[in-house]
């Protein structure tokens, strides 16, 4: 294992301590040092947006927090969920006194902590409306959509939701609005290498080389199909197959694009990717607003990425535009 | 090689079309395609700002292309040089009428191509001047500064450079200030894992596994010395000694802090580095005033990391600070 770590079993605690240190402007630790908020939150009269997931994804969750984004973060063990206590910490972290809206990925641990975390919240009388991205194209079949898992999509449905709490929106019209972002979001992933667990030491998931696995999820989760590694012209070809016969979007249509790294591939490979991914995508009778390329939503070393689409309307195209302030350029 | 290229010898290409369609909104590419320029290129009045330097390192040396940064770049192949009629059509892409200050790295065809350059826009009555940085504490020792290589301190450079050419200065000035920049500045790489060029097909250098090198260069180029891969937590305090022994600043003075990965080093590893850096830097006196992670200069999938610290005055803080646009959260 050619990695920077010192005990394996605090990886997150070291992460998350060198990140508060690092972006002292923009976050802070909460007494539970599994939740980082916005220097910014709780902000009066303002609906709070949280999130949290799993570590060993960064950029995500935490690098998201700032003003206008997420107003708190829970941080889980590498891919784990946060526990309900870090989450019901994050929502009362987050409440200015209008509610709070968690907005998250959809993995049984995290619906779990969530669930007990809004118990706990309105208990003390803090309204909590949730979201739950599904965004995951290989991860069930349209017609179960609901089983689907949550992935690059989060981002745009993160920027959404902060965005329009920053309007002065209520509970229901944040949550509404989010819930459109994701409902809108089509991401597909491409595995080329696996990530290894410093605690564990060795791969949990095996890609052999020559190879790569079409449709894998955040933690290895099994794709649709292993197939020879092909140039990546083809592979940004079968990636926008995927994510846009699943959307199904009518000509005309304008979109917002997500390419993003697993961690460990190289971002002029991510560039080479988007050069087939723009044209297919326009090709299609669609128009790009805006492209997003680089390590976004990762996991550890992984090598591969993720292209994530967005279908706009007049409302979301002006929320993905909106002034924001996080560690990474949205 | 599991790696998203298609023809091993079209890498730059595909990187670029890839790079231009992803941030039209920012950039353009000049009638000589291996030159980027930011679509405010030229401002009438304002010193041009340009670099150059080898492709592999994204997002330097085009991702800083930009209002108030870089005017234009020239760009070459794989951690090659760019020619000099590529250096010289950025010049003359840059060229508001003030001149152009050429601000890249010491490495010997990037200092023989921009020479050349030079020549040539000079012939067409293009004032240029030239500052070339050498950051890399270990390339060669503190009584030869001049034989040192540049690396990621060059980003401090351009951000500098880029503020100081938009307050409206001389030619004269923005270079002088440029050239304070990056003598302020001292960097240090430590590499655990090699990268391989898609036209070679295998790794051109190689570092054993449970080994790191330490002092490594953004090619490769062999360090001060090969130890066995210690604990993140020792590895940032010899990067602090390397880089804090030979800046040899006085108790109190300020600093900005760059930590960046070399391609395939997870951004939370980076962190993990970061808390122990933060320590060693506010434990010698000085005070930290911005810190920048993640994949800031790469080199294609190398494992590893830099750390660059630049001292501040008031006049660096104030440019370090000043609002630009580019495709990296600076």
């Amino acid at each position: 294992m050619q990695r920077f770590i010192n005990n394996p079993d605090e990886v997150v605690e070291d992460t998350i301590k060198g990140f508060v240190k690092a972006h002292s402007d923009l976050v802070r630790l909460a007494d539970n040092p599994r939740v980082v908020v916005s220097k910014h939150a709780p902000v009066k009269g303002k609906v709070g947006i949280i999130t949290g997931g799993g570590s060993g994804h960064e950029p995500a969750f935490v690098g998201y927090t700032g003003r206008n984004m997420l107003d708190a973060v829970a941080v889980g063990e590498l891919f784990s969920s946060p526990t309900a206590k870090s989450f019901a910490d994050a929502m009362r972290e987050a409440n200015g006194g209008k509610g709070v809206v968690c907005l998250y990925g959809n993995y049984a641990g995290d619906n779990m902590s969530v669930k007990m975390a809004v118990r706990l919240a309105e208990k003390e009388g803090i309204e909590v409306a949730t979201v739950v991205a599904n965004d995951d194209v290989c991860s069930a079949p349209a017609e179960e959509r609901h089983k689907r898992r949550g992935v690059a999509g989060e981002i745009f449905m993160w920027k959404v939701g902060g965005a329009k709490a920053a309007t002065g929106a209520s509970l229901e019209e944040v949550r509404a609005t989010a819930q459109r972002a994701i409902d809108n979001c089509r991401s597909v992933g491409v595995g080329l290498g696996p990530c290894t667990l410093p605690a564990v030491g060795h791969p949990n998931f095996r890609i052999e080389p020559g190879t790569m696995e079409v449709g894998i999820g955040h933690h290895g989760e099994p794709g649709v199909r292993v197939e020879p590694l092909k140039s990546a012209d083809e592979v940004a070809r079968s990636m926008c197959a995927i994510v846009l016969d699943d959307h199904n979007l009518p000509a005309g249509s304008e979109v917002v694009v997500l390419v993003s790294g697993l961690g460990a591939t190289p971002l002029n490979e991510l560039y080479i990717l988007n050069d087939t991914i723009e044209r297919e995508i326009t090709a299609g009778g669609l128009t790009i607003h805006r492209t997003f390329v680089g390590n976004y939503f990762t996991s550890l070393e992984m090598v591969g990425a993720t292209l994530t689409v967005m279908a706009l309307d007049a409302e979301l195209k002006a929320l993905i535009d909106a002034d924001a302030s996080c560690t990474v350029a949205l």
